[in-house]
């Protein structure tokens, strides 16, 4: 079998490297920037290098942005009482897009003793001092409605109900978990059991 | 709602362009990228930047080589008297997967009035010149078995038997077809019309 030039080789290893990408997926991708011109090509490349350049992690929100506090954190328009919990930075995307204008923790990924990764591992000693330290009315929990995400909100819920009861953190601090029901759209026919279950749990009068 | 850092804004375009990634999937490969070191990036950015470095196009086969004559051409255990005509330098890296170990001729597309491409922006005269000067004891149509690649096919091997009507390519060329039928490991039951009745036409004895 005669080789590939090494150039469009090396792109294919990289982007099979990529989650959902395989040999031939990464095969179609290449053979289709090679019809590109030579600028366009070059502005990918630069994307991708570029990527990690002044980027930080906001110190409040751990969120990934470009200035520490982000753009959100330091919004004086937003609702400071509001506290919403996500897994990670894209999850802030599509939060974004709802009509939500609080502030945001983003935990850094979820509790997945699979992965070796405890709650030591997340910014949940980050929460609980944001917590203490700031006025917080209302913690919505909007970590994935998997396991994972549902026992990482368990698990902080958990705690933070422990150091109410201490004292140590406002006894008056509302949580609350974003609803788990039929998506928009969807077919009721189709919906698994525990969907299915916890629409009907969260059911509200009309 | 908040914009995202610029830069990871551009890394999302770039890959949007990209076929068969829409926004949600160029966001998740971006923001995949982004757990990785500076290292592994700067390596996905050199890999797309130097794509086009060193390549160019053989001159006998027209696939994209590193070299001209590329690999195969100056291949001299090749078969030279047998030689595949395929649609597109990926074609050949699938092709170069099976027995075959002739050589090949790439067309860079195929007919498809849709577009504006026709029989004059292919290499179908370079073929010819190589049907001319060449010994060729056979030559096999390798273009895609869809109605394009099938017109293509029709149209080329048209043209050679008028040559060859005329005396301009040698009388003895032997021009044949891939063979078209049921994918091994497929499902007689759930092939399609015109696939089993290729099937059947192509029929061998056992």
């Amino acid at each position: 079998m005669a080789t590939l030039p090494q150039s469009i080789q090396n792109l294919i290893d990289e982007f099979s490297k990529l989650p959902g990408v395989g040999a031939k997926t990464a095969a179609r991708l290449t053979f289709y920037l090679l019809t590109k011109s030579p600028d366009d090509i070059k502005k990918f490349g630069a994307a991708v290098s570029g990527l990690k350049e002044n980027l930080v992690f906001c110190s409040a929100c751990y969120n990934i942005a470009e200035s520490d506090p982000c753009k959100i954190c330091s919004d004086v328009s937003r609702e400071k009482s509001l506290l919403c919990v996500a897994e990670e930075p894209l999850d802030i995307i599509a939060l974004e897009k709802t009509d939500y204008r609080g502030r945001y923790h983003v935990l850094g990924g979820v509790i997945s003793p699979i992965d070796s990764i405890g709650p030591e591992n997340l910014r949940i000693r980050e929460l609980i001092d944001r917590l203490q330290k700031d006025t917080i009315s209302e913690l919505i929990m909007a970590t994935d409605p998997s396991l994972e995400g549902e026992a990482t909100s368990t698990y902080i819920v958990g705690e933070i109900e422990n150091l109410k009861k201490n004292g140590k953190i406002n006894k008056n601090l509302k949580i609350t978990r974003i609803a788990r029901g039929l998506p928009v759209g969807g077919d009721l026919e189709y919906a698994d059991e525990v969907t299915l279950n916890r629409a009907m749990e969260g059911r509200r009068e009309i």
